[in-house]
């Protein structure tokens, strides 16, 4: 039994990895920590979970959580967590991280994407980008993890055979939609239900900060730097992501050499489905179909109009797209079976 | 392990059978049978459940199913199970039946609710009402268990306790909200999005046929007849049910008065919990805190105004109003752990 | 050419007063007032707008704009209208109130409802409870209208003539369904899209203050008085009503009473619709019929197992619950054509 | 007072004309067709406008009603206007066509696009492609217009000012989400609500029939050929469009370049909106903000990452993409105050 403790748990990617941590024959939650709930039940932030655990949240620091688990999840704000994992990182006990932090492994990344100078550069090379079906050696190998960016992880999962068959030319562009549940449980005007409900709103026509991750992940696939853009949008839903995304090509690519591209990669993933269809409600990638599940859809079509491959992919936002790869990195890393807690089929009908 | 089949297994309730049986680790699936996709990979019917298994359709009876499996549960349309099902349990295979056709005790009460009379009066009997929390002695000792109506299910674990304690006199009056599911997945004018979407439709103002249940097992925990009355609502959401009960009362009822009745009954009960907070977003059962789970949620207020309970109820119609409750009488009728593939957290944020 | 301020004009209420009023061609709207926009473009409030005028919001009191228009909306919040609205009604300016601060006649209902002493209690016989079709004559002959509730509205539309050809016996029981633009534009952690989206929330199963007006009405209307209570829910949509109101009654009542109540109140009404077809996807009223119009949908049931009238309501809570009815009463008050500025049809697919 | 028939009245266009034509100061609404409503009040197909006319559906052949109207809607099915279409132009009867089949100039198109060929290919050149706002002269010295499709405009809309500045080089990339109510009201699988709702549909990741009409506009604009592709989503809404489309450009265009690009092209445009807010919830266009409006809203930014202008368009797509601009070009072309009957503010709050 390997003790857990979740810094910043009373948030959504807090809340969700409890959820799925709950079931985790191989894991104790110990500790869950919260300035805001302190000494509150975890159902007080979470109340689908009451009546499963009688955990508290506790205030202390992640440094003292830390120092009493095996394991620690990092679920706190982009940018908190860069001032502390360092010293929790030194203290040795292992860190999966969910915020943006330890992504990028190139320092002069952090100004570019995030406006900020990295407080401990020299700690971003020992943390491994947590995407398993990519890096799952080093992952087994690292005592460090950093959980990928929900809309970079879809994008990642369905462009990274097209930069591994050397098809990226260009500038990959991607067109992401996602539910509400990827802004986190803050209340604002703009997330005020009047508001938010029906809106097909773009939040990021550009400069989305993902976008360096995705550039990194598909330089390394593609072993030559791969450009990216990006933008996101907002859709009338709660949890779920769909990313198309078009890469230019020079001329048009049979449909068999982008099977044999996304075979070659995935072919033994258990949690990389192909959602291609001739017929039917469903014939592509669709969030509703992940939803609930640590699944990744993947899906493609050449545009036969213009030299464009179109990349689909879909995820759970909060799963595949962040508590589920946390815990799929820690079961890798821990030499647990990598699906166990990740087994739950998805929903749909929601 | 014990074999099963699903009879029917193409429709939303056999859908949801598979998906959560899927992981029951005492459990081994071995036929699902559909018409319209015979031959077909169950995926075909159930994209969801691409990759968890590859079963496919059968176009077998019930009854030849029934001849090779332990335990058949019959997600047939209401009305064509009592034409088959005699004949399963006279083979002797157990029958976990998920139609209205074997929850009425009383013979009579078919022409009524229903509008045909009952092929099989006699086997009636020899069918346990599955709502576990209310007969779980009788589920232990059965081979038949019908499966209780979704709306009816909430109605009834949020009024029985009121029942037993003696506080039901007129009649009592149900409002329900349910999602699209709960009618099925087949489509038509009525369920086209554009005129589902954003409606609240009250399609059964009076003489829904789940007041016959309702009636029934008040009555039998109250040991007198209890009337009742329901106007059924569909709201602008999938999955998930929320009854609003009024009992008429003589004069104000004590909040501790209303406790005990509650708490005696349901103390022990492990999917039964209580929604009654002070404050917060959350004060009352809401079905977004149970859906994806097979918990029922239970809340209650005493009107200071007019001498009237309010009992409310949320359930996920698909679970805990369908296939959980079947999947939990199954455990108990045969001797598996009670809550064994039926632990999911709800997902809260769908 | 009439002349009109709005304040609080920049909240949901004042926004849809605005959006209709624009389009009135004997209204000039000359001053809209808010203390938190105050200088800005109509359009910073209600991005909507934009384009459609050149108002910019006004920090001016509510006294200080009275002095220069023929007529004053008041659109704050409850119990700040009753601190200024005396003074103004003295200065001899025309006030249609959309709080509730003058809604209920009896000074003693403040107390129970609202929880506060009424400041004014002599005004209060001089304000017109303003739903048109009940008090048409009222109206024209009045300066002063307080703009009824959104779910009374709803209620009392539906159940007056039942009121009025004295069925109503008991209490009568109102279950409410109303979208979030109900609620106002403040956003909170309730009004959260990821907590508010999917949600069937019972906000309040007892002692809602609309119960106050319905009974106020329905006991003029009934001659007698009239007992009534509510549970309201809020659901996952912004704008609609819908009551399922429920009357019990001493025996069957005959369709045919039934219509004729109803007919002989509402024969020469042009907001009010019947909605009772024998078949189709719209057999009763929904909101989402109603939604962008000022029409009011009415239909009833008997139902045949226990004695019940249920009687239904729906209505755009910002139109006819609100906005629509405010210029309705302004209409009738100065000799427009009735349905000024208010014939816009439902828009149905939303 | 001119006289309109509508044929094809029934579907959702039909029925939006309707709604909207019925509140025109100048037109008389003679006839409606309809084979499966013949004979029914026009409250059978569509139920919002009740109690707004008496009209009933005649079963008559569009050349029928031609013979009998000043000027002829064609709501029929694509394919089937270019059968009867050329009939009723050779009786000389205005038509403004909302079909497909009269779109595209040059015959070659039709089976590229829509796989058949045209039937009356020499009639092309009569009609004349009704976007007001870029064809304004032409509408007003023509007999015949045909009606843009829905994502068709909102691209055009958002992509011409680029295209005649010049700036449109390679191929421009449009990424299209459109409510449900674009695909009509016939009832499918695909359009259940239980698998419609929270879904992120790529309906048509290549090769949409719009591509043709934006190929055309935008070359026109320009004066040269311009390449364009889509792919088009359905997500969870029934009305509006949201248009996101890339340009890539040779290096940075300046802002003051782009604004000039617009404001040159629109500037005296009642229906266009630039919806362009450095802070707020409403930053760029959102079909939130124009649903049941004719607005089309617009914005756009210079990618820094990337050398890509992205557009942003929204329409609310029956009224702006399909019977909002029928009724401008009809205005245009009878002499008619352009904006009759097409004043209504959008709802925002639906």
């Amino acid at each position: 039994m390997v003790t857990v403790g979740i810094a910043g748990a009373s948030g959504y990617a807090g809340g969700e990895l409890l959820r799925l941590l709950l079931q985790h024959p191989e894991v104790e939650v110990q500790k869950v920590t919260s300035k805001q709930y302190a000494g509150d039940y975890v159902f007080s932030a979470h109340p689908n979970l009451k009546g499963l655990t009688d955990l508290t949240f506790s205030a202390e620091s992640p440094e003292e959580v830390a120092a009493r688990v095996d394991l620690l999840f990092m679920a706190v704000p982009h940018g908190s967590s860069a001032a502390v994992t360092p010293g929790i990182v030194e203290q040795g006990t292992r860190v999966i991280d969910l915020s943006a932090d330890f992504r990028l492994h190139n320092p002069e990344d952090y100004p570019t994407w995030y406006g900020w100078d990295h407080p401990a550069p020299d700690l971003l090379e020992k943390f491994v980008y947590g995407l398993p079906e990519l890096h799952r050696e080093e992952i087994r190998n690292t005592r460090n993890v950093a959980v990928p960016g929900c809309l970079a992880s879809s994008s990642i999962y369905s462009l990274a055979p097209l930069a591994k068959a050397g098809l990226i030319k260009g500038s990959v562009l991607v067109d992401g939609k996602i539910g509400s549940s990827g802004s986190g449980n803050k209340a604002s005007a703009a997330t005020h239900f009047s508001e938010r409900y029906n809106s097909v709103r773009i939040y990021s026509p550009t400069g989305h900060r993902h976008i360096g991750e995705i550039e990194q992940e598909l330089s390394l696939v593609a072993g030559t730097p791969v450009s990216a853009t990006m933008s996101a949008h907002s859709v009338n839903m709660v949890r779920g992501i769909l990313t198309t995304s078009s890469v230019f090509t020079d001329g048009q690519i049979e449909d068999r050499t982008l099977w044999k591209a996304y075979r070659s990669m995935y072919r033994d993933e258990k949690f990389v489905r192909f959602m291609m269809n001739k017929d039917g409600t469903y014939r592509y990638p669709d969030p509703k179909l992940v939803v609930g599940s640590n699944f990744v859809d993947l899906g493609f079509v050449m545009d036969q109009h213009v030299n464009r491959i179109v990349a689909i992919g879909a995820i759970d936002n909060l799963i595949k797209g962040t508590a589920g790869n946390a815990i799929q990195s820690m079961n890798i890393m821990m030499g647990f079976r990598e699906n166990e807690a990740l087994m739950a089929a998805p929903m749909r009908l929601v």
